[in-house]
């Protein structure tokens, strides 16, 4: 039997791209895509790239409607209006993927802290699965809620998790240097993110105090068993998608261990991720353009002086979004993680 | 009187630039330019762009017929083939900005090694002056021959060198996370290079092992007075030019002192570069679209967690190359710094 | 049973498109993977974007030995060197599409002018299948060799054949202004195409002479069964996939007929394609990005003064290219056209 | 004696590449320069690239306060509503170089039609110079108002105009195919702007309705004496800066001509522009990277069947908007044409 799939909130590019996905999927239909201003139209009037792929008319949001009409809402709400959404969806019956960093954290105190905001349904704090399958796949298949990894958070958290969790590198100097294409930045209209503003340009933003340091921080503790402290600077790149994490870290062990650390993190890399289908370690050093359009996490590794560096390239909107959440969902209803996703 | 200059391999993206630069100088003419396969044709059929504004036919190097024509020469020719070229130029009389590594490093043999060849003048390594008229300015007045700097040095060492120097920050942990447009790559048909190679794709090349890395140690040791250790990592960009140079610091002190420390930075930047007229510190974060086109170097800090993090943007073909050149001529002719440049 | 695929010249973008498609077909699998320089080495070292996702050794050409392992071979050699391959590989029983111009035009004459070689296998000139499934599918069912189509044509003919053949458009006052991804260019090195030089920056290049517009006039004359005549100019444009074509015709019967003209050519193209799944006439001014990674061609007309105005969207190495191949491939073999193509 | 410059409406674009202009300008200093929301601030602060370069503060408009305090205006303010601040600031005394379409057209009319407004100062439609100085610097030399022309009539109306004028081509049978770089639709948060919408895209827009096209025929007709009908295509291109126009005419004196035409049209503009220091007839192909950063057009002519094709191209920020109005001032305070202009 084919799954039903609601998509919550179709507007923008990960709405867009998880459209595109389940066009292919070969278990899963959209059969409801919900929009504010723009419900009546058709979806493919607001992506006409989905004009022959995708034949849906957009509806408001009304969750006890949607209940009849799918197996699974993915929700593409910004923080705070999301986690309202997702509750009343759960309370519904419908189990539901969320986009937002709303159940990311298992801290309450440090959510409201970093996102600014009284939490609408405190009580799942820190009680929901957070959605790598790569980790947390048994709870995610009984889950009635998913948090979707963020975007930064997937392409750090993939190669260091298992490193700090064998005690390959301190865990106290870590630096992670993340290159992200401009769609991580949303769709709505903004002069930060014009064409002319962002082309033939790149910048660091939000140094020391973006958002996703905390995700990464929490989840490679929650891996690991181990207290960890990253550095973390985002950069917008003047390309559409993609991100490329380049991470520094200290062998354990100190500076003579470096050249033998390189084969132990290939090794642990492997070990680590032999059942995990889109997560490869690499010879070359991966390019975001390796990924494109992809499931896949490219990880590679090189000495320099007594450090380790770390490269890790995803495409933010697919493994850093809605092919995570596809992955997700295939694993959620007993689909090969593969299904649907390149 | 106007100056006359001789650019020495015109073929390429610093020569190009070079041609505009000078094509605006109130103090200097290009009067002469060299090619190799293209010598008999219009520099501006090599370089549409000239069109209407540099008119001059390329020819053959001939170093003695150069000699008569030219009161300084800028050399852009690959290295070891520009050290045999200057020294040849030099004997005939003129003064020479070379674009090359060959006379930048301190030591003959981490140049041997870093560059796998054999010296053309070893004499004159460790004797030339480098060519940062922010600190060699005096020296640079006198010099036969000037070594212009490379990119990605310029980009480090100018945020770098005064904090070293002042002890505001620790020397052995410094890492230098760099991304460069693609011109640095410079204008030979490679296949990496190509526009659907590098369009839409961020990646590190070079981990560990690129050899403005000991540039980048040699200078800021020469400066500073100060042993100093860099990681050093470049990326390459899909935007033509610029360089942002991400540099995370220890402040001297431990973390207690990070607060303070941004104060400190901005302080001794801007006394370090108080007569400096490109090079300057600034709150926002900046972008390689700021200094576009320009011989600017903008430069700010920022607070994470216990660390300080420097960033540097230039334009790698202006500052990083043609447009210090130019600055670098200036000084050793007695004009202002800021003559014909932006 | 599923169908064994050769794909002979592996290295450059068609192929990297096509054994990306391949790997998700339900009914083919990439079988053997040719090239020459980089025989011996895996295919995913060549392209690192297909780690994991194919795996295959690189081989050097030899027909009698492909031929015992596929069923079909898709022929990505440049022109001549292709038509010598093709007929080697059908005389040792392999049915062959063929991506280069070598059979694509009526007449041996035009051919040998334009291309300005020896034709290898002047026999099967004229005696070729066009791969357009859109008019020509029963005989592509049948055929032993297919030629595939040229990008450009692609994007001309579907929106201008069915207007010619219902004497819509006069056919003596034609202008085809396409603009064109530098995918289109190869990946072979070039000064031309590096980064540096296309990016930021559009231009025509082969105006009034590009071999594309005979294959356009011949095969709208096909189609029609009248006489065309076409200006055809194409342009280089800053981005690696995708061509526009801009299209002006004037509607037969004079400039008091555009009002209805409009709604005529829709109508037309909705008759003519009502079975092409992947031809679609829309509303919206199609834009590459809405056919970017699809086989799929976006047409739209407008209404400028006496004129009419087509314009057609497709991605170059999809439609324009692979896709159109595995469409073909799919007619071939007793697909549905759809199978293993977005 | 320097002259003085306000700059109205400094947040945009054009402003920005107004303030860069003159800061480099020998006789010119900006003095004034106003902004709505962003009044108080730095204009440093709004555009960071112009830190170091132009040090003024953004003022409220108040045309009493302005005259007193400058020579000449540049008013970047949307259509109407800068017919209104001229009339202001002419009634105070300023000459005034104005860069909205609203003093631009012969009639008054034909004005009310296309831009849908009232004309708040109708008495001057009609009697304003168009600021093209190739053909009506006497009258700019003198005028109190200059309409700064649209940056696509530049790139059709330079190559058309003498053609027109001197007989060679006809007058109903003429196709603009024109490209532009996304700055020309403005520095507003829009999301068909944003980099993720018209990044590896192109797209025609306002096909056979944008404002361009009355303006273009009126002014090949003024500079002519013909009357001249064009079709008008223009297309959004994946880049920041630059336009290219492709021009489809017929030679008089039909195909037969076509030959010796192209000679024919070479030096017609030679002769036109022999004065122009800025308008070049070159033998290759432009490109808009040619003309990038300068006010130079280049113009191109290539047979194409029984047509002529011409090309031209300009960087719509220099010539075709910021590089012009300073190259009228230049002709209305007697500076030479190049005066701060590469």
């Amino acid at each position: 039997m084919t799954l039903s799939v609601a998509l919550i909130g179709a507007t923008g590019y990960t709405g867009l791209e998880l459209a595109k996905i389940l066009s292919t999927h070969p278990d899963a239909d959209l059969t409801v895509a919900t929009a504010r201003a723009e419900a009546g139209q058709a979806i493919s009037h607001v992506h006409p790239s989905l004009v022959g792929r995708v034949d849906l008319e957009l509806e408001e949001l009304d969750p006890a409607s949607i209940a009849g009409r799918c197996d699974v809402a993915m929700c593409c709400l910004p923080h705070a209006a999301s986690a309202e959404t997702v509750k009343q969806l759960v309370e519904a019956g419908v189990r539901v993927i969320d986009f937002s960093a709303d159940f990311r954290l298992s801290s309450l105190e440090t959510y409201e802290t970093w996102y600014d905001v009284k939490h609408p349904w405190p009580e799942r704090v820190g009680k929901t699965v957070y959605g790598l399958p790569e980790f947390f796949a048994d709870k995610i298949a009984d889950a009635d809620v998913v948090a979707n990894p963020g975007c930064y958070p997937t392409s750090a958290i993939l190669p260091l998790a298992p490193l700090v969790r064998e005690g390959l590198v301190e865990t106290g100097d870590i630096i992670v240097d993340s290159k992200s294409g401009v769609s991580g930045a949303g769709r709505s209209a903004k002069v930060a993110t014009l064409y002319c503003e962002t082309n033939e340009s790149i910048a660091a933003y939000s140094v020391g105090c973006h958002r996703h340091q905390p995700e990464i921080e929490d989840l490679v503790q929650r891996i690991s068993g181990r207290p960890t402290e990253v550095i973390f600077t985002p950069h917008l790149t003047p390309m559409s998608r993609g991100i490329l994490s380049t991470i520094y870290v200290r062998p354990s062990g100190g500076s003579e261990s470096t050249t033998k650390a390189v084969e132990r993190v290939m090794q642990c890399w492997r070990d680590c991720y032999a059942n995990s289908p889109f997560v490869t370690a690499v010879d070359h050093l991966p390019a975001t353009a390796h990924v494109l359009g992809t499931n896949y996490v490219q990880m590679a590794v090189r000495r320099a002086g007594d450090r380790l560096v770390l490269l890790s390239a995803i495409d933010n909107l697919a493994k850093g979004a809605s092919g995570a959440a596809v992955q997700n969902m295939n694993v959620m209803f007993g689909f090969s993680q593969r299904a649907g996703l390149v």
